[in-house]
């Protein structure tokens, strides 16, 4: 059996490791069969993200408030495990599994637009490996430590490479002022092991503060003066794509204006979950899909009007 | 007696009241004396603040770091009461009364040019009612929630009326995420009633984690709503000039940039404390004077040289 790659979850310090796979997955002459240009591979390999302000309409995104509404009245779901409190003042934080029980949700995770930009970044099929809402109501909505999240799927969930890229698209206005993503363009190249072993069912705690799976301080430190900070900002409807193990972080909405992101995580099918690298068990299934990874198809407005297009050459 | 015309720290809701007060308070002819033209006096009265990028050169800050980390040392001053530990960290998170025993602050206090546009907009002599730094470490500084500075100084130091302005000068750069102050402009022309009693030394917590004197949400959510938020940027030796009722907060501290401030709180002479208006009793000399009222004089660089302009009508 080979070693781990990606050692993490460590009792003793160890220092970052470069990355051990491509940033942009599909090879040669296929890198070129999608929505993104060369500038944008070429960006997103650089820093690990890529924003596309106002992506979406507003029109297209309010729906999702009534569901989101319809939600919050459906007492049973919000008192299971897939919502997310806030550790400060009890209000929602997260509620996971978005695309299983909402179909505004299951097809925007299939929209033609952003299936083949993922497609094209991962190389292959996709599947969603994780979705769910993250809510920062006015003055209370508190932050979120840096992390790389393919620090987490990979000793928690057994996600073996870095082949999985999350898609968040911003319910409302991203300002300065209401908590946006902050992002350390080019950590994405460096996986930072952290110390401390998993606690069994980590999960429970650490989706409300982060205490196991934080990198060390002078990491941070090194990666955010190499590369600066970025947190784009933007009205609702703005998307943005970001590479799983890219660092980011959040701070408190100290505005009286609400934040609500939706993300959806899409792993490659030829990156499907193992066991934990570094954790004792497993964990549940609306964190981290083991069940549900058949190929995502993408959902046509006009499937009516589908082969109207002129047919590519193979 | 007259009532309170800022009631505060009371057992019942009670709305905003407009303010009573002039914001520059230098009347006609005089409004003009001084360094401020007329776009940065309406400016001031509109937004409750002036920001004055890169107002000193980095050589005039950088002494200011060696007599901290001197201060640092001093065990004596660093275990009293005028030093406050950050509430998450123990780090330093401000220190208090540094004019009195730094001459690089007392002399920064009387400078002409600071000094000048102070006497200009609260039209009269003035003296330090307060002095501090406030530091904000890399990944540690926690913020501090919206407050109006006045509230706390009116019910706990009877400062009388709103006539005193604080001076905030940059030590270090202060960028989107290193937890730059935020204000709300115009928000400096409502008296917002904190709901509460004042605990007994409330100061000892307050300065830490402020809890009794925070405005309710629904009136920071008005304002904000109203002028919106601004957090002023640039690089160290940038000066903040801000009216002593302006609506203020910061939040934590992201980054690795430490982020380091010092205030000068500057009150008119004819402002001077009474009893508390709204608190069992006094808080400390180092937080708020009541015996060193003499007027400030200018401190000049080059004394031998002076009277060497032109001598002002009279």
């Amino acid at each position: 059996m080979l070693a781990d790659p990606y050692p993490t979850r460590l009792n003793e310090y160890r220092a970052p490791l470069p990355r051990r796979e491509p940033v942009v997955h599909a090879r040669n002459q296929r890198r070129w069969e999608g929505p993104l240009d060369e500038v944008a591979l070429s960006r997103y390999e650089r820093d690990g993200f890529l924003w596309f302000d106002g992506f979406f309409s507003r029109d297209r995104i309010e729906p999702f408030f009534e569901e989101l509404k319809e939600m919050a009245k459906d007492d049973a779901l919000m008192r299971s495990e897939q919502v997310i409190q806030d550790p400060n003042n009890g209000a929602i934080r997260s509620v996971f599994g978005m695309h299983r029980f909402s179909e505004h949700f299951d097809r925007m995770t299939r929209d033609p637009r952003i299936l083949g930009m993922v497609r094209q970044l991962l190389g292959s099929e996709v599947y969603i490996h994780q979705s769910r809402i993250n809510d920062k109501y006015g003055f209370q909505g508190s932050g979120f430590d840096w992390h790389s999240d393919f620090e987490t799927w990979h000793a928690e969930d057994g996600m073996p490479r870095m082949r999985a890229v999350s898609a968040s698209l911003m319910l409302t206005d991203n300002n300065e002022f209401n908590g946006p993503l902050m992002l350390i363009p080019g950590s994405h190249r460096h996986f930072v092991p952290c110390m401390g072993e998993t606690p069994e069912a980590n999960w429970q705690e650490s989706l409300k503060a982060q205490e196991i799976g934080v990198p060390d301080q002078q990491a941070l430190a090194q990666l955010a003066e190499h590369g600066g900070i970025q947190a784009p900002k933007g009205p609702a409807g703005s998307l943005l794509l970001f590479e799983c193990n890219t660092l980011h972080a959040s701070n408190e909405n100290m505005s009286p204006w609400p934040r609500s992101n939706l993300f959806f995580v899409y792993n490659s099918v030829d990156n499907t979950l193992d066991e934990p690298y570094a954790a004792p068990s497993r964990r549940p299934e609306f964190l981290a899909t083991r069940e549900d990874i058949e190929p995502l198809t993408m959902h046509d407005d006009f499937p009516e009007l589908s082969g109207q297009g002129v047919e590519p050459l193979r």
